[in-house]
C-alpha cells in the first residue's frame, strides 16, 4: 500500500465507493457485490473489483464484500478513520452552506473556524463560529497545524488567500472558486463546482 | 459517437477536460498538450489520450490540441454548445449559492425557477428571482419542458421532491442531499458532497 504507486485516478474513485458503502450500511446492509456497487455509482463492476484489488484481497469469490469490513478499509486507505480539522475561508452563501453542512463529521472532518476578507462581516456570527479575520489566518492556521481549507471567496481573492494557506501550511484545498489557484506542489487543490456534474448528466439527455 | 459506447467512467472525465481547456483559453493559450492537461487535472497523459481518441482524431503527433478546436468538440459531445433551463429546488444558503453562481451561464445552463416548500419563503426574492411553491413544481416544470434539476433541500424531503422532478419530467438531478435517491431508470442523478472531495486530499496528506 504505497501512496507513490496508486494512480491518482484510482484515488479519486474510493470515496465514491465509501460513501455508496456507508449509506448501504446506514440503511442495514452488511454485505455487497461489485455489481449492486456499480449500479449505485455509475461505474463499472469490473472497474471497482480491479480499484479494490489494489489494497488487497477484500472481497471473496461468490459471497461479495463485507461491507463494515470495507468500509473500515477504504476509511483507513483514505485516512478518515481519524478527524481532520477544516477552516472555511469566505463567509457568504456557500460559506454559510458549509459551515451548517451536517456530513462532515461521519466522514472525517470537523469544521473549526471560518474567515472572511470583509471587515464588516469579521466579529458575526455562523452558528456556534465566530466570522475571523483574513488577516490573522496565517498566523492561527499555522499555530493549530490545521491542513484542509475550504474557499468559498470570489474568484478575484482565491490565489491571494491560496498563497497565505500554503504559507500556514494548509495541503489541502478545496476549492469553490471559478478559478485555476497557483499553489506549491505539496499543496493539493480540488475544484468543486455544480456545473461540471451537470454536464456529466446532460450528454445522456 | 455512439452514446451507448463510451463508458460513463470516460464522460464523467470529459467536463474536468473542458473546464481546463476553457480556462487556458481565458488566460490566451490556443494549444495543448495531453502532459499539460494532466498537471492541471491530476489524471495521467496517457488516459487523457485515450479518452479523448474515443471521439475522434483531435490532435497531432507533435503539435498538439488546439484549444479553440477541442473545447468544440467537447461542449458538442456532452451537448453543452447550447443552453440547457435548470431548475433550483430548495432556498436555503445552498440554493442562495446557486442562484447567485456566475460559474453557469457559460458552462451551457440557466436557471430559470427557484422553488421551496416552506410556505414562509414561497414569494421572497433572491435576486431577480421570486421564490415559488413546490405545490405547482410538477405544472410548471412540465409546462416549461425543463429537463434538469439541483436538488438542495433538507435529506427528510429529498425523495418526495426527486419523485415529483421525476414526474415533471426532469431527467437529470444533481443531488445536494446527503442520501441516494430512488428514481426511474431513465433519470440520472449526481451527488456533489464537499466531503468526497475531501476525503480524495487526505490519502495523501
Amino acid at each position: 500500500m504505497n501512496a507513490e504507486k496508486i494512480p491518482n485516478i484510482i484515488i479519486t474513485r474510493l470515496p465514491v465507493y465509501l460513501r455508496a458503502l456507508q449509506r448501504m450500511a446506514e440503511s442495514g446492509l452488511k454485505t455487497t457485490s461489485s455489481q449492486e456497487m456499480g449500479e449505485r455509482v455509475g461505474i463499472s463492476a469490473a472497474q471497482i473489483r480491479k480499484d479494490i484489488s489494489q489494497f488487497g484481497e477484500f472481497g471473496k469469490q461468490g459471497t461479495g464484500y463485507s461491507i463494515p469490513y470495507l468500509v473500515d478499509k477504504l476509511r483507513e486507505i483514505l485516512k478518515v478513520d481519524r478527524m481532520w480539522d477544516v477552516i472555511i475561508v469566505g463567509a457568504g452563501d456557500m460559506g454559510h452552506a458549509l459551515a451548517r453542512y451536517q456530513g462532515f463529521s461521519n466522514r472525517g472532518f470537523n469544521v473549526v473556524m471560518i474567515f472572511d476578507n470583509d471587515k464588516s462581516k469579521v466579529g458575526q456570527k455562523i452558528g456556534d463560529f465566530t466570522i475571523e479575520d483574513t488577516a490573522n489566518l496565517v498566523e492561527k492556521v499555522k499555530s493549530a497545524g490545521i491542513k484542509i481549507a475550504m474557499l468559498t471567496i470570489p474568484a478575484t481573492a482565491a490565489q491571494e488567500i491560496a498563497e497565505k494557506l500554503a504559507q500556514a501550511g494548509v495541503k489541502a484545498i478545496l476549492n469553490y472558486a471559478p478559478i485555476s489557484l497557483n499553489v506549491p506542489d505539496d499543496v493539493k487543490v480540488q475544484h468543486i463546482d455544480p456545473a461540471t456534474h451537470l454536464q456529466r448528466m446532460t450528454y445522456y439527455l
